[in-house]
């Protein structure tokens, strides 16, 4: 049977989940990875597949059914997506919420002839599907959803922007007590900072206030001043040797109500590795990607659109017997 | 906007509860409750409403634009469902695991020209979709399902068999230490028994041997003699009065790996009342089965068919802007 031929643009953190991702499905094989940087400076782990500078993509629409864009949201995805949704079918974890109306747009006006599935991490994506699940079974009630414990990369970078900070690393924390109160069937309505603390890791230059830089994180409008922040200072090799992980994790709850009767449905997930589980769920969207567009179903689809038959690679005799 | 024109075949306790979901969703209403009754003795809530004789389904295929089959999966679904899919588009929550295939296949034969959901309850149902889910993503992992805290019907009937046996409720529960331990990453090999106890109220006739009734219960092959049963004999009133409630729930789990990394997967039901949240899920995928054949989807569909998109009352705008 013929392998769905997997290429990966841009071999960061998720680029690298997804390559462990492909090689973990016996229907998928890795073609080639094409990175900005000088390919013979990239190693992966799979010796069949190809390391190519990024331009040699378009050169490469014969050989690739799907392509996984794992740039990031904020620059590179907004001008590599359409510009690949031209040529493959692609996936990526699109994450910037407020603007993916906008991305979904210019990847269905590009991709004509071919499958854009969006925004297909764990949120926006799996939390999506729970958050609609729940609401659309129980329209009268409420959904929450909590994130962490792990690394805000964003969070994370605006600590770094501070003067005199070499380097840090924020976590997000749920509040458990919130948690329990919505789990035990309670709809409280709670303030960002009643659902999240903050703690922050942080390496500064010698000689710099610190009492200075904690009330500068502390008091940051959006990112800090509404959540009870925790700040430690410690060094640049702590940073490296103990928060160089990548955990992450988070739950949706949907607590609602039929007649006299409360419900409450739940969806956590608990990772180790947050790109290589990202990475993981773009795979299992590029076989539905690849079968979509073999349907022709084309244009851009969010995790909304796909059946989650298309992900899995059995096929639907297999599927009823052993899921249903 | 026209409102989707639901009919309710069979009013039990499931039947009630989908009647109750249709009320709780504003774009669907209740056209009719057919029942083998005599519809005068059926009193439902909706007085805008017809209760009619079953035999009178077939006449209002005009008026009704989904129907909710809400009969039993052993004997009524079989018969019923291949006969009500020739005429409408149906939602069952056919639950026979060993005989789902034989099932959609008589349902796809019989909806030619309609769409007819099966299985469209919480296991099979969504328990199916998180199962499918947690397999497609995490390929390299195990899938454990937990039942309960919740009556079990089945394991119920079978001790009211019993001869001196007047009435009985069996609880199935969940062995939270096996919980735990999945969650935890830990891989387990579970027997059935280690994974669920269960607990038997009994109410008997007067002057029957109790201790020989237990010993009936705690060794009925395949039900009872494999898990740790404890059997408590209280009389009906009893048994009316604190185990006539219906609450349910359980946990999907997928463990699995990527690289050196571990990660799980947690969907939970905590329910109040099964029926009322098995009729508010049939009533999601009612919408989904509307939907679905005014685009000429056609023929017997299980959740893993029916994209989320398709349950939600919202616009694809809405839904991006609000799930993604």
């Amino acid at each position: 049977m013929q392998k769905i031929r997997v290429g990966i643009v841009g071999y960061g953190n998720v680029g690298a989940g997804a390559a462990t991702a492909v090689s973990a499905n016996s229907d998928m094989e890795l073609v080639a990875v094409f990175t900005r940087r000088n390919p013979k400076s990239v190693k992966i782990k799979d010796v069949n597949a190809f390391v190519l500078p990024v331009s040699d993509t378009e050169k490469m629409t014969d050989d690739i059914d799907v392509l996984l864009l794992c740039g990031g949201s904020a620059i590179d995805l907004p001008e590599q997506g359409p510009q690949f949704a031209a040529m493959f079918n692609t996936v990526d974890s699109y994450d910037n919420h407020t603007k993916i109306h906008e991305y979904l747009a210019s990847m269905d006006a590009a991709a004509e002839k071919n499958t854009a599935i969006i925004a297909a991490g764990w949120d926006p994506g799996l939390f999506s599907l729970m958050r609609a699940l729940g609401e659309s079974i129980l329209p009268d009630g409420i959904s929450y959803t909590f994130w962490g414990r792990g690394v805000s990369q964003g969070h994370s970078d605006a600590i770094r922007q501070i003067e005199g900070v070499k380097h840090a690393v924020q976590y997000t924390i749920p509040i458990d007590s919130a948690i329990k109160a919505v789990r035990s069937g309670l709809k409280p309505t709670l303030e960002p900072g009643q659902r999240h603390v903050r703690r922050c890791y942080v390496a500064v230059e010698p000689g710099v206030d610190k009492m200075e830089i904690k009330e500068k994180i502390k008091n940051m409008p959006h990112y800090f001043e509404d959540y009870k922040t925790t700040v430690y200072f410690v060094d640049v090799d702590e940073l490296f040797t103990k928060h160089s992980k990548m955990p992450h994790g988070g739950v949706v709850l949907h607590s609602g109500n039929t007649g006299e009767n409360q419900h409450v449905i739940e969806f956590s997930l608990n990772l180790e590795s947050n790109p290589e589980f990202t990475g993981s769920i773009m795979t299992a969207y590029a076989r539905a990607a690849y079968r979509m567009s073999r349907e022709s179903i084309f244009g851009a689809k969010t995790v909304l659109d796909v059946p989650i038959s298309y992900l899995s690679p059995k096929d639907r005799e297999e599927l009823i017997k052993e899921m249903l």
